[in-house]
């Protein structure tokens, strides 16, 4: 065919970009090829251990990149205990290994990273004073988040043409500011809107705790690499429980703002933009410790995000005493359409009995909230709203294929729903009634929290997760933290 | 006609709505036929003198009403210089000699007013203390204010065989659990989205500057009422200059909060619920003291209200410091399509001019703006998003007209525009790119305000206000005061 002669198919787009990625870890950071080769999306195998006794980290890489969370790494640079370079490094190389074992990156950024963290370094030393409160930190972000003169491609192969990026998003620029390295950016989903992080581009990025498994998504390569510890604290979004999923699936942990509170602006969309639906994107910290997601979130609030991006409420951090009374907790053990798993079941059964042996109270909400499945379609259709469905539009560009995850997130009962702005009032209408159902129950019960689930099991195969219904409610309702103080009461407890 | 004989028709029950209302006003609190007679929609006088003049109120009743804001009668009454019942009386007498200057009431309160005033006596009397911060306040409301067991038919006689509230609207509950007793409702124009406040249930409000100008819309009554001085402090809301053009019109004043700061949430609204539009309603004080703006939003805002209404954000009241640097503002000083007449670009001269020579820095921002009249023809499409036009469901209802404002409040360039989901998506893309310059201009120039005009004009003729493009704008933004502190600065002056 003529066409084949001069225009790239996509399959060369994409083998192109990720060689270009390859080449950018070192020789030296390389793992042997029989090594690797047993590392494939089929095997049941652990690579949590593989940075440990791969022999490219120092014993003391491995120490700084093991044993610390975001917030003492800081502290040790700022005591002159440790070196940007010298962690910067550490994290790179674990992040060399990481993406060789569990496919987790999509730019690498590692020289760029290296030569910021000495000029951190110089900073101190110069100026007798960090940066800011994230000095010489590496931070690893989703591939979705801008920065300047770095690809986004967010695994489109119709975005492989796209320029770098001219600035930085907001939140980098902001983090940048505060003393951030950038060491890598991270794999997602085609379309960002399914559960495994897998697209054309990329490829599909495998669970470390056992690679036949889904890592999760959108955000799926970010907690893969924090699995593997090649990152201390990443940047995740989430709309539907993308920032929460693949945590749960890899075993890190995340936080999800509320609405307008951290800036979302300046990151690349999968889809178009100007959106009506009431479910609004957030973006936020993820990473293994509360106290790291305290740090994030108060430098970002701190430095005046709402200056920057018009959408973040003007509202200063605040600080809550720790609790000196028992609190009280709701708790949602599931639903019918998604009984939990005995794991998740035993989990919640844990925690609450945890709790109450503490002097907490458990108010069981089963029977009392709004039906959680209808919920999860409700929260469907507002992702469906696009009568020009842009992101089938990006995927068909290319001539690339939907990837086999998507079609597994659709929902059976909306099959040939098509949107309308005569129906979208209704649903806003049964959105603000699912809103106040809750509201009543939390102010009712005066709870402080609600313990659920975020998914009726352990991580599952590749392409099998289904439905996000646990997770999505949260971004119905909006919740956490602005209205009912429940992350504040953690980052004060920890 | 048969049907003549059997069911009323919207004559009849809209007379018989007037003349239960009408009852409500004591004998003794009536102006003679051969005054009333002159006050009519063509009249060119002002009625402003005639609660004074009228012999109605008493001297003391005078001076209660007419020298001291809301703040200094409340400091009053816990001080005991005052009863409420004195208080409430004295209004009561001044609102029923306004209602037959102007019509600007709907509901009549004062037995239920005098009763709880005399109830809020009794408290301070044994309990030593006041009931809160609006202890014995008489309040008037707009009429689509909700008050448990009083009709709410917001000026359509279609809603005239609703049966009354059946609790109050959640602001109205905060504020009467603070202290404060509601002695009337007020006037508003049919379907509440033009200027004039007039309705076929109640008939037009008149402005007691010039009888033959309009009062304003929608929240008219409240204006005229509050010029009048038969009501302090009252309620208003907005969307498009509601809560703002009738202050303007009348020459008392207000403030729009931003959304979700005040609860909204138990309002009668006048379509459709459910609009998926980003332009939301608030609802705030009018009055005449920015004092007593800051003690009702401190009240209510201290009040937790995000524990009655979930759409309120938990964000805590905010004292800021007097400023004691200059202060940088912006001057808009109006748009081609409506130049400002001379007393109002006189006005904002005279306020620049002023504050110049008080060292503060005026930066003009005509040229820098986005199109404005563009702005409020995008604002007017976001207030015609139901494709079920239920506000004219509701006037077609009962077989009563249209009111003659309405068809003057239409944006000519939107004839014939039918709203779609598709065009709703680019319609955001606009708002938000709005909403971006005005951001980037504010940040930018480093400005504390905006000085702009509410209208190109003082108060027109009966039905010829149009487009209010001069205060759908900040609707539109919805800007102050959470994003500039505007109102906080100026509460905390004065």
């Amino acid at each position: 065919m003529t066409d084949a002669l001069h225009t790239p198919v996509w399959q060369d787009l994409a083998r192109s970009k990720r060689e270009s990625v390859a080449a950018k870890i070192p020789e030296a950071w390389r793992l042997p090829s029989h090594i690797t080769a047993s590392f494939h999306e089929n095997a049941t195998l652990s690579v949590l251990d593989v940075p440990h006794t791969s022999g490219i980290l120092t014993q003391q890489e491995i120490e700084i990149t093991e044993n610390y969370n975001a917030t003492e790494l800081v502290q040790l640079m700022r005591d002159r205990k440790l070196k940007s370079i010298e962690l910067v490094t550490a994290f790179c190389k674990r992040a060399a290994v990481a993406q060789q074992c569990v496919n987790c990156l999509t730019e690498i950024m590692f020289e760029e990273a290296m030569d910021r963290a000495r000029e951190c370094d110089d900073y101190l030393e110069k100026e007798g004073r960090p940066i800011g409160p994230l000095h010489g930190l590496p931070i690893s972000l989703k591939d979705s988040c801008n920065v300047k003169g770095v690809h986004a491609t967010i695994g489109y192969v119709s975005f492989i043409s796209h320029p770098p990026a001219a600035m930085n998003g907001m939140l980098v620029g902001i983090l940048q500011a505060a003393g951030a390295v950038f060491h890598c950016k991270t794999n997602l989903p085609q379309t960002m809107m399914t559960a495994d992080s897998h697209n054309n581009v990329f490829g599909r990025t495998l669970n470390p705790n056992n690679l036949s498994l889904t890592a999760g998504g959108s955000t799926g390569g970010e907690a893969a690499l924090i699995a593997m510890k090649g990152s201390v604290l990443g940047v995740a979004t989430d709309i539907a429980g993308s920032g929460r999923i693949p945590p749960l699936c890899c075993g890190i942990s995340s936080i999800k703002p509320t609405a307008s509170r951290i800036p979302f602006a300046g990151n690349v969309p999968p889809g178009r933009l100007g959106s009506p639906s009431g479910i609004i994107p957030v973006i936020g910290p993820c990473g293994r410790s509360v106290q790291d997601y305290e740090l994030f979130l108060k430098t970002v609030i701190t430095a005046r995000p709402w200056e920057v991006d018009g959408n973040v409420l003007n509202v200063p951090w605040r600080m809550v005493q720790p609790c000196t009374q028992p609190l009280r907790f709701g708790l949602v053990r599931g639903c019918k359409e998604r009984p939990l798993h005995p794991p998740i079941a035993r989990a919640l059964h844990t925690a609450a009995t945890l709790l109450k042996s503490h002097g907490h109270t458990i108010v069981l909400l089963d029977e009392k909230v709004p039906d959680l499945y209808q919920a999860a379609i409700l929260s469907a259709k507002n992702f469906l709203l696009d009568p020009e469905m842009t992101p089938l539009k990006y995927i068909q560009a290319s001539g690339e294929p939907m990837i086999p995850s998507l079609p597994t997130a659709a929902v059976k009962e909306l099959e040939g729903w098509k949107p309308s702005l005569e129906e979208l009032w209704d649903m806003n209408i049964e959105r603000m009634s699912i809103c106040r159902k809750w509201h009543d129950i939390l102010v009712g019960e005066k709870l402080d929290a609600v313990i659920s689930c975020g998914y009726q099991a352990t991580a599952v195969p590749h392409d099998t997760y289904g439905l996000p219904i646990y997770t999505v409610l949260q971004n119905l309702l909006n919740v956490s933290p602005m209205r009912h103080n429940c992350w504040q009461v953690l980052s004060a407890r920890h």
